[in-house]
């Protein structure tokens, strides 16, 4: 049975496959067999020993299993994976692994790893925002109170609200599309860096552009032992900033959820127990769970960079924490896009809820359209800003409408009663909310359907 | 397969059963039971409906994948479980639960598993201090130089370095034992911590201190829906710490097992390979590892921070983090622990590297003393310590002995030259290294042993 | 002008003074004279030159000032301390620092400033847990909404809830208490820790207990150059705990100052501004700020981690990262600790908004208690999960009442009219609330008045 | 007197004065000049107030202390300012902060201030940069040994070394530099993200338009009442990975500068002291402080990436930790910045240590190279690793030379005598370290120089 929620809870299965023992084996035997043919074509091994390697290079032939059972002779796995290939290669054995040095088949194994899950990231992004943009512009126009503080503020539309968080989406997913094409890369320049073995042989970095080209994936521009682990801080680090985005949203539905605001919620399946004991509940557990592994999301950060300082031309002490640290933030990384796609194709909306919280204030959430309208009309700001302060609070003192102080106060020498409701009708004070959400799609639709 | 390596790699088979999902559906189950045993105690419920709750209360009767199917039907997992046990007993079925809220269940269930998890490190850790204590009495008077800034300072023995990892070990697992007893307790006050549902019954709080009894485990002293995080997030910073001390034992392998130190290294097994292309290397692998897999553990004390503050009566945003940083933080210091004895009880020790590296600065690393001596002989310590500073510097620019520049020097007003050859016997110089041993030995001799 | 905000904005006067380089710089002078006592009392030193010593090693005579300008010629701050008190002191300046080392001066005045902090910290975390018992205690009875997951659960009293944060903090504080006694010692064991200068004169670790004694501080068990990292580790992580327990409360004041909530809110100055341009609005800036100010407390806890594993016998990665993180920790946790004191002194609370609250469910929120009746008058208790459930949702969707669901229901079998009000009375439904409230200031009144 | 060491200690004149308090407090009186401007500009206030408001928004005239007076009347930071600047301005003081919102104010501010100080980091790490590319080719062919795991591993050269650092900075300079543009923006939308007031007036957007323009800094895409924290978080990150770079490089210096090593150290000044009792020792204080201070940096990223998921259209849980944050990482990665560069450029280099450290191993070092030659002479792969890993064993069991041992064994039925002698000069197996130099060289130097 399995012990980490990244093994039986959490992430898609596809997510997880990238992830799992099985794939990093593959893609070493991959490199290893590219290796082969490299050798091959530039005449260094025969075509024949080539051929045979790529054969058996498969994780049917070559089993995790067997692996282990050499790692537990030898204490170390690649060594144990390059015998185990040898074995069951016969004659062509010999040319296994020829010039290569572990960290040329682990990281560039784990670059193909990387680069398979970012795509999945990415493209799982690009879903998520497509989703925002599309309910951005169906409440483009729905208008509901803005809070700054938990606090009624002003009036804004959803759309609006939405279109914030998709724009923020649309950086994020950018940045990580970029990450991939730069800053995934593999290597195959020997035990310090130097290619000396290849050099050895006359071919200088001509192997490692030969590997990178059949397995398609950019080169180190220069390497140690392994690749700069700058690269993966910066992918681990984008990946907690998405995260962040996510959480933001997840916290807005928890928040608007509220049983005393409920202006939305997670749609609640029929069947869907809340409570054990308290049957009336709809909790907003998903936008909960999200928020809850975004704290780990997060504490992977820390790790990827104190991985950067490695001594001299490599030591080991990147190696186990990139074990833990790499599957749990992009498997839970894809995990809160599922989640958080699913949040928010099945919201419930109440628009009812919305007109009521914006009725509570029974105008004051104006206050600022009529310090602007009272200036406009002579009035100093400050003075103008002092009884708007004072009006407000009259109002909820006497439980009242502002309009009912106002009506009584120095403001009505510098407008009329109907200019006063037209103030205060909070419907049409919602600024360029609607166009910031045209603006916001117009931005990201290309990228959300790339 | 696997994806996180505590799944496939790290962590004793003891440590990762405790984790499994398995083991918290059994403690689960065996709360259930507990309570049912109390309800029926307390009159409230047919002892016969008790022992048939009880005798069905099994993982291999009610089993996670009967759990599972019925989660996906309601989204509960708790309401899940009470259906799956309520369906195999029948008649009894509707005694299953009575007065419970799930995490009355899931608090008390986690603190069953928290209690063994916590209970295995201390004793590992007690392991672990035992072999460090034997290390300082052997090599009480093993003598070494002592190096600050990675510059040789003045000798030590190497019992005297171990005694001080061996005194930290101490505090930290005596804490750790405090934890276990302090900080780790159950909850059955309900929904929100009010006992309301018991006290329907007129029981109050008897049900809670009924099932902790059976279960043997102590009682939060107020709760809300949860215990307190609080206290899982002082032994997740607890553990941190032991962690870091075990870190640095590991830091210090890895020094002294440098190519041009070594003074110690890690034992090398027949038939191991140091390097799949360097053939010459013995590389401390374990203490890498060990050094890489704290900062994981490290990492895990940020999220438990952040799980303290939850909204209200609880919200659910330690959940999914506690799934994954509590299996991390326990596996992979039970890891490290087994990891750091492996290291420890089969270090090489190279005495002969000590006195080669000693003898490296040719009596420089005396100063100190020189200085003192000459102090009591009169000099002014300003002087000396002028005087030291500029032998040493012209020692090192002749690549010659100090003493050969000392005897040139006005040292000698102060000192005879059969005195200064005392004084550079720097294996005379190790103060009360080997008392310190023997006091530190005193003092943790019995924790480890218990 | 100050670059940092525990510099110019955050922190009381007294908590800023014992971090200024002055106190420090203060705090090493006295250890110096200390030193010079107790060599005296040895007779290792005449008595006149201990009585110059400690004349003179005070900071109006032996000036930071001067001591930077030695600094900047030796690059080393201790030598520049002693050369600026030796030229004070005439004759008597070649007896000062004797047998000593740096770190004997640096980490013993650290400790000093430590004791003095943490018993700030723990004083005023007293001032604020009497605070909460005193708030607990009025608001023993006063009903309120229990909330988890943001939704309405069944009734509470305030008092319950800030007896849940009041236990919580005395547990915080009780741990920091025994903290200041165990984890703050001195050090005066030398370069290395093995005495060995103090150990030519005779004197072995006569110096140490003599100077820790003179100081009143406990003495490191066994140190290298250097006290244990993994005992201020303790210290700041139990900082961040307490901060924990602080940002709940502050978090809660925030949420249930919502607009849409208004169950308790900041006291609110007069002529205090909450917005610019939003002249009606109260925001509970204070605990805001708490909130924002944990995070950066909590990021203290991380470097306080990676400072444990120093090499050999000590390196210098710890110090610079002191030098930022212990004043940033405890300025800041004094910060919060008196605005959460002036937070909860001065707070509104509105039982208004609280009964009003409490009847936005119209009763759903007394479901559990319905169940348990039911079940009790003979209904089974999935059945009876069910038809709460159902009744819950329908009165949602009909915005009525759960009793005029209810009273068609097939409850009615099992229970009358009557019996059916007094359970949907949830000012009854409370439990052992109030019994909580008085336990916890039985267990903690105490400590507060200590 | 300070008490943080970025206010006394750390970080140069240049950078601190861009934190300190009244850089941002004349940041944003310029903002609310050319706020005046532009709504003069556009006709709706006159250009006489305007102009009286610039003339007037000056920290000489509206000062700190001034705005801190009133702030202490109305808890409000920017009301307070207002107030300040209001009250020189006379008559022109009614058009003050018209229509803007405190956050356009700090928001933009602030961007001014980031800009300026990431403006200041990116020419220093140019300047480091251009340091180590010119020391790159300097030793572009001084061979030293190559380690990994702390072992000896094949040879390098010192320009080898220094490149790999050298193109990691490139790639952290690059993306900061790219940062700049992207990431910091201003905004003017008001209170909420909806340019309600300015709408009001028929402005929509312009007049954040026109003040981004007068101020030369990008406009936020959209934004809430304030600017998205995904963009801090970013740039927060990316100098958390430069400094994670810089780390590498002092620990280098650390590790290179052992007693036993000895192939590097940092420059000693005249009359600089290495320790106040061992006065032969010459320690790496600043490639140690930098350690220090790198694990501060990293733990600015936390309580950024936690800054992002603000409540709604914003809540203040950034504003603290952002005070604390922001000085605190730009002014120590401008510190470590300037160590840096001053560590390198004053670097000593021993080639000597350097040769002496390659005879070392006395050619076990080469085992690689002679594996492979051995292969293409036609042994098995596995069997000249063997004999390699044997041979390299009992040399050093010997305590003799590699070639004593290889010319006894099966390895001369593949190899003359004078052919090993070529294999075993070390010096010869660098393979392309050179060119790798030349590329990177040619990679950054323009960088560098812009």
């Amino acid at each position: 049975m399995a012990v980490h929620p990244i093994d039986y809870r959490y992430g898609s299965q596809e997510m997880r496959a990238l992830f799992e023992e099985t794939n990093l084996h593959a893609k070493k035997l991959a490199v290893e067999a590219a290796l082969a043919e490299v050798l091959a074509e530039k005449g260094f091994i025969p075509r024949e020993a080539a051929a045979t390697i790529t054969a058996n290079a498969r994780p049917e032939i070559v089993t995790v299993e067997r692996v282990k059972q050499l790692e537990a002779e030898t204490k170390h796995d690649i060594m144990a994976l390059v015998k185990a290939l040898t074995e069951v290669c016969g004659e062509a054995g010999k040319y296994v692994h020829l010039t290569a040095t572990s960290y040329d088949i682990v990281d560039t194994a784990l670059a193909l790893v990387l680069r398979d899950a970012l795509g999945l990231i990415v493209r799982k992004a690009k879903l998520l925002l497509g989703e925002l943009l599309n309910l951005a512009e169906k409440h483009r126009s729905t208008v509901m109170v803005g809070r700054t503080h938990g606090q009624h503020a002003i009036p804004i539309t959803l759309g609006f609200k939405l279109a914030n968080y998709a724009d923020k989406l649309g950086d994020d997913t950018r940045r990580l599309e970029e990450d991939k094409e730069r800053y995934i890369v593999g290597k195959f320049s020997g035990a310090v860096g130097t290619y000396a073995a290849q050099q050895l042989l006359g071919l200088g970095d001509e192997i490692e552009r030969g590997v990178m080209q059949k397995l398609g994936i950019p080169v180190a521009y220069i390497s140690t032992q392994v690749v700069p682990r700058e690269h993966l801080a910066r992918i681990v680090a984008d990946l907690a900033i998405l995260a962040g985005t996510i959480e933001q949203m997840a916290k807005e539905v928890r928040n608007l959820q509220r049983t005393e605001i409920g202006e939305m919620g997670e749609s609640f399946g029929k069947g869907q127990v809340g409570s054990s004991t308290m049957a009336q509940k709809r909790n907003p557990i998903n936008a909960e769970n999200i928020c809850s592994n975004v704290r780990i999301i997060r504490s992977c950060v820390g790790p990827a960079l104190e991985n950067i300082a490695l001594e001299h031309e490599r030591d080991l002490t990147n190696s186990a924490a990139e074990r833990s640290l790499l599957p749990t933030v992009f498997v839970l990384t894809d995990e809160i896009l599922d989640r958080s796609r699913k949040v928010w194709a099945g919201i419930d909306i109440s628009e009812e809820r919305m007109r009521q919280n914006l009725d509570m204030s029974r105008g004051a959430l104006m206050a600022e359209r009529i310090i602007t309208e009272l200036v406009r009309h002579g009035m100093g700001r400050q003075d103008a800003h002092e009884l708007l302060r004072e009006s407000s609070n009259q109002a909820l003192a006497q439980n009242t409408d502002i309009k009912s102080i106002l009506i009584r106060s120095k403001a009505m020498n510098f407008l009329r009663t109907d200019e006063l409701d037209g103030l205060l009708d909070y419907r049409s004070y919602i600024g360029l909310a609607e166009k910031k959400v045209d603006d916001v799609v117009a931005r990201w639709r290309g990228l959300a359907k790339s």
